[in-house]
């Protein structure tokens, strides 16, 4: 029997165990996190937390997901409870969560940052408290050192295109701080034109970008300012959070009377949104690759689904699903039109239904080429499926049906500056599979060739894939 | 090599083994069964078998379609072949069906039932033959005594709202049967509005009830009549068996015109039938919220596919199969739905597509709380995926996507008296699956914890949920 | 550690070896490759080949996808590049598919047919180039007996109805080849009432069979006559690509008027499309029925997705992908109404979409009969899913929900005369599988069982299924 989550956590042959520490290690091997949602203002001001319960729980839908399900009430789990009672509540939570990659990634975290190799749960509640306060209080804990200890290069946060970037801008002039930290291109505000607040952004687009909106020319020029502003302050990746990947062509006069509906407040057709957010997808796709910049598709997420505890906390509160339409004929139309003026962009695609997988991967093939290693990627198993299983199976498809070797691998997609042991979780995955195939003699037992593609799935794809520079200009 | 089906089949590891016996073995820790087809007057009667083709060949269309598909004639499946030739045929059936869950639950049986140790083929046929009909004969294996061997303390049949429960009545007044048999409500005559018997079947049940039925007034007026009379008889679940998921709302006036035309026997069109099926279930789900029962929903099925075979032998005959469409997001609305007035009942979700696991999962996650654990549930892997891989992929998916320690586990399902070792098969799967876990270092070997988990999914978790009172009133 | 892919490739067990050696091996029990695109004229011409690089990638798409996927300019997977330059990036592409079927394909080949023993990569590009050209350049590499090294008793390709079937008749009048190889009847044209080329195609078809074709019965007229000569020729197998299994029903009428739009070039709205189909495939089916004719349908895909590279290279060239949408209710009406008349002749189903395995599985269930053993089938893992997770999966799933024992098993599906080795691969799978059940006691150690088993999988099922007489006429 292993011992309970020891250093060989997960790897669980010589193989695996020989490539982790040669070519995986996050001490050796440094982390590259491409799409995450944490505060670089938090960043900049270099936090500190009073105790685990803030960085735990202060804003970790995943965690009060779970709580809900051992029937917690709300006021622990977002209420006025006190942070100990909080964390108690979480403690006597884990236990039952056998099977769960919170239970991993939970104690992942207790081992690396705090160095406890205890199990939590009712019991052990307060010595982990008290464990863990202490050190978080010391000045080995702040933010920054939080991102050193985790041999973090480079972060790339998540940003609206009418965000000032000042955080940025104060993070790159720091020499204090050696890390890169870049924004993320997030336009989901210019494409949902069916929400209520879109007259609104528009208008603050037009403020921000001082160009008045009222066409669709108007609003790509709006547009190509702010992505020349971002592309300024170092961007090189977007990101959409979209339904689905639609394809419901439009003609320009059609998607101008759409624009104009929406500048003007009015309610849009269900077929007008999809013509518009397919006629927005279309141009943007090919500003980015124009720009030589990714572009992440993250779909099949049906969001806000509990009406009441919407009205109570608003979004990203653990109210999420998964939506299970998403045509693959539709996907491949898309990037098929894109692909007619030879202008697909590097992108990456996400469905949060594993069951897309299989789809996702031969629609890669089909449009890949323009010099690039895979130009088109299936990103790293997303949100729910960010499991021992569902990475396994993320990893298995892609290999099956593209290029593993050329994978840009892992992101944390957190707002907990404790989440980078999500690498190493996933690195002990990568190296237990491969590790595997070795062993078995399903693939030659030789460094030259295993380590590069460990380190490039690791770190160094996807450095080469978006083009990053690592030395902080 | 390990024995074919010893006694520690399945178990593969020494923590498996040891899980398995303190805490999940039939032996020990008994069986609630909270959802099958027995007939209670079976019960009641305490009927006894003449041989083996009855218990097993009767009216089990698992068997049937297996005998179908080795090619063997109607008159051996269905037909009139005499026992013994119809036993003959499935032994031979038999071995061809490895890898498959019925090869498995019919050696399962042989050895916890009738001692039998060896392999049923055509050439074992006569002596497995010959010894399990000289135990069914015996006074020891009449259905209340393989009900006792089962160790088996609660069994809750499938009911129609217009039954007298008479039988139930019986098995409660009579004493010398200690084990408490309840009804559950399956009212889905009064949701098929678009059948050609719906005008029939609200007669039935103005009769039954006592209250004319000419609007949703009255026809909600009879059903409480008849939930009051189901919770009277100790009934705390209810049952729906429905193509998908829907939510396609009316207004109450809307309902109101769609009902009458089914009260006229008048045809409703695709959409009145969705918007009265969803009205409907809004409904129920209140009622048993209010009540404190528990709603399960099984969908994704398609019944009767055989066209020339259902006119010879009508439903439940072996003719059914998975129905791949059925939308999340519909799924989510109608909980929200409820959720909007805080009326979600405790609901456990059964799809027969396997491909519904994960995005169930996640919708469980959205609609927990009110201070009951796990008050949304996955229930156990349903009827074609009622195997090893199925029960697998289930019990993992919820693990990752919600809390497995709180899952009511098993039930069987079935119109056989023997079938209660597929509890056995359950928690054996159930403790290969987490003694792996613990000897892979993934969770801690502790029993404190792991014994809670075990025994609550073998048996306490049900117990708990549903409410039930173990002393039999 | 197991050597790389040595002899014991993939069998884990023991059990695994024996059951491979003595029931599975090539060299011993024979190949019958029911469903392949090879060219019968080159058979008949015992063609030659001057590289590896002909026999590799002169038509493989697979392997095309996986060079454009590394980023190999187009020169070098289908353009002017020399046959070294192309097998060189060929070479170097291979080691970054780790864990991809053509990995362990490319291996089995180089081991099978040639004898190498180590890896191909780029370092190693030249000496593999050497030793195959050397080989491939010696008359004991033509086509004719590389087909005889692969041990393989029967062939069937795939023709158009409208085929003179010239080579099959030469290569049945030829006494110096052994082996079968008989047409395939693959009348895509016919019903693809929706494409430009449709009513040329009829105008082909007409003069083939000798009728003038201007209406329905006409045109049954014509295929009859072809079906006729296919017949005569062997035929015992038909074949359709299929977006999915539709049903789409429409009287005589409607089908005459649509079929007469069709003839007359006229374009044909979607519906019209889908009911034409859905009346040609239950003719067809039937016409199968009477004859005895096994109906494979092959679905699940999206064809040309690359406008740009589809105008530059055609079909077929490494640009399809899966479609996600194939209701399985369609696939279960359809057989359904066969099933009305007992007409439902016997089927092969085949999903590009790994997900609908189950779904499939159910189905199989419903049509069952006849007195075939498995008149309905799951085929294997096809195309996209032909890899060992693939395999594993459609095995598993075979298994569990219809009688793997009666499985026809294995099938190229290949341009390419070195592809025989797929049936090495799938066979291995099996053997592992299978072996791994008797290890873990889950099937009895019982040669008389799994030997038939095996047996019957890997080579006498597909025999008696299909009904081919392995006399060479």
């Amino acid at each position: 029997m292993k011992a309970f989550m020891d250093r060989d956590f997960l790897l669980d042959t010589e193989s695996a165990r020989r490539l982790y520490r040669e070519y995986a290690d996050m001490k050796k091997i440094p982390v590259l996190d491409y799409h995450c949602h944490i505060n670089p203002q938090e960043i900049y001001e270099d936090r500190k937390y009073d105790n685990i319960a803030q960085v735990w729980l202060g804003g970790d839908h995943y965690k009060w997901r779970q709580m809900r399900t051992m029937g917690v009430e709300e006021k622990y789990v977002t209420g006025d409870a006190s942070d100990r009672e909080k964390f108690q509540k979480w403690a006597e939570t884990l236990p039952k969560l056998i099977g769960n990659p919170l239970y991993h990634w939970s104690h992942l975290e207790l081992r690396y940052y705090f160095g406890y190799e205890g199990n939590l749960n009712g019991d052990t509640a307060e010595e982990v408290w008290t464990l863990c306060n202490e050190k978080l209080r010391s000045d080995d804990f702040t933010v920054r050192n939080l991102i050193r200890m985790s041999n973090v290069k480079l972060i790339c946060t998540t940003d609206d295109p009418v965000d000032s970037l000042i955080w940025h801008e104060k993070l790159k002039a720091d020499e204090r701080f050696e890390v890169q930290v870049l924004p993320a291109w997030r336009p989901d505000k210019v494409n949902n034109i069916e929400k209520p607040d879109f007259a609104d952004y528009m208008k603050k687009l037009a403020e921000v970008s001082g160009v008045e909106i009222n066409s669709l020319a108007s609003l790509r020029e709006a547009l190509e300012k702010r992505l020349d502003f971002f592309a300024d302050h170092g961007c090189l990746v977007s990101d959409h959070a979209l339904e689905y990947v639609m394809f419901a062509p439009a003609s320009e006069e059609e998607l101008e009377q759409i624009l104009k509906k929406g500048l003007q407040g009015e309610a849009v057709s269900r077929q007008e949104e999809l013509q518009y957010k397919t006629g927005m997808m279309l141009y943007l796709a090919k500003q980015y690759h124009k720009r030589g910049w990714v572009m992440q598709l993250h779909y099949g997420c049906k969001r806000d689904n509990n009406a009441l505890m919407y009205e109570k906390l608003g979004p990203d509160t653990g109210f999420d699903c998964i939506n299970n339409y998403a045509p693959s004929a539709q996907l491949a139309d898309f990037l098929n039109a894109l692909s007619a003026t030879d202008e697909v962009p590097k992108t990456i695609l996400y469905s949060l239904n594993p069951n897309d997988d299989a789809a996702i991967g031969t629609v890669l093939g089909c449009f890949q080429g323009g010099g690039v290693r895979s130009r088109l990627q299936q990103g790293s198993a997303w949100w729910f499926n960010d499991h021992l299983e569902g990475m396994e199976k993320q990893l298995k498809s892609l290999a099956n049906l593209s290029a593993l070797g050329n994978f840009v691998g892992m992101l944390t997609d957190s707002r907990s500056f404790l989440s980078y042991t999500r690498h190493d979780y996933f690195r002990r995955i990568l190296c237990r599979l491969i590790g595997g195939w070795v062993e078995n003699g399903e693939y030659p037992n030789d460094d030259a060739l295993l380590g590069e593609i460990i380190k490039g799935i690791s770190f160094n794809n996807a450095v080469d894939y978006f083009g990053f520079d690592l030395k902080k200009a």
